[in-house]
């Protein structure tokens, strides 16, 4: 197996959690390029032009990054990041689909929308141009400040987003974050249980993977 | 357990497929209301306001279409939906990923950015007003366009979208095209491949659920 990578990349990052929390070591290939881009020798190799990406033995690609964790989560089941039983992993899920889509897809929003080096990139792998839309910034700042308020209510009984066990949830959660600050946004103060989690989550060695 | 589904939703058919495939049948409420909107005593029950969810026997509330579709291959393994070894899970995902980011959200990019009855409600389940942007309709058909193009591709090879067996992922793309359809989008004539599978699946008894 060997991982692609870029390291400056949001999504890459949940993957790379996901192997500290689990102890894998996986052979990997940066594939980063000039110009905030992806090298043209990855795209050959793997037109849908996203990372991260794992390459099996018999090189099949599987892309996106969750599909990329169940499948390590089912050769390496311990410590389970993606829930203990039926309902845990209903629960995970369900959190895990709401970072990805209230948290981490309102940070690209505001990023790929302004920032100088995704101009006609707005939307990620796409084969196209596609022009940013500056409306997108402010509706990504709109929804980031309601995945701030939701994720704080979630944690306000949880130790964590899907329960008492650190799972994938609380990393795509931990990457949005991490996007949103690209972006200059943080946590606001009132969320105080988000605070309280990002410092417990901080501290994990996987959070500067 | 019981199903909470919205008829002229899209996602909530995701789960209404998937129940006809697996031959599951469960008690089911309409939960739509006056001006296309849900409910005021579902968002009461469950804030996150977005349909399927399934409330379970405890009372917990399960949302996210396929948190609720694993959840329930897990009670009823038969027939297989979502892969039946890990290399084709990590595949099913990845398509059904990819089904929902690139077929589902860019079908509601058009259409709820240009339905009146979306005026302020730019995204699903916000609890405040976020304006309809113009710019998106425009985007969201160049994104269909690519879909359309990367899953006609991926099916010249492959009987259904994750292989030769019938899957979620299926399942989505369906559902994203039925979307895109609200919007008098259909798939182009230059998709033969993907014409073909849409008559294959239109055969099937689930698409019609």
């Amino acid at each position: 197996m060997k991982f692609y990578d870029w390291q400056l990349a949001p999504n890459p990052k949940r993957l790379r959690m996901f192997l500290v929390e689990k102890g894998i070591t996986l052979p990997t290939e940066q594939v980063g390029g000039d110009g905030v881009k992806l090298r043209p020798e990855f795209i050959q190799k793997y037109p849908q032009a996203t990372v991260p990406m794992l390459e099996l033995d018999d090189g099949t690609c599987i892309g996106e990054a969750m599909a990329i964790c169940r499948y390590l989560e089912e050769l390496h089941p311990e410590p389970r990041l993606l829930g203990q039983d039926a309902k845990e992993r209903a629960i995970v899920e369900m959190w895990e689909r709401r970072a990805y889509d209230e948290g981490m897809v309102a940070a690209a929003e505001v990023f790929r929308n302004t920032h100088p080096a995704f101009v006609d990139r707005g939307v990620p792998g796409a084969a196209v141009a596609i022009p940013q839309i500056p409306a997108l910034v402010e509706r990504g700042r709109i929804r980031l400040d309601l995945f701030f308020d939701k994720f704080d209510r979630q944690l306000a009984d949880n130790r964590f987003l899907a329960g008492p066990r650190f799972s994938v949830a609380d990393i795509t959660a931990w990457c949005s974050i991490d996007l949103a600050g690209f972006s200059s946004i943080g946590i606001p103060d009132r969320c105080k249980n988000l605070k309280r989690w990002q410092a417990e989550v901080a501290a994990r060695p996987s959070a500067k993977a």
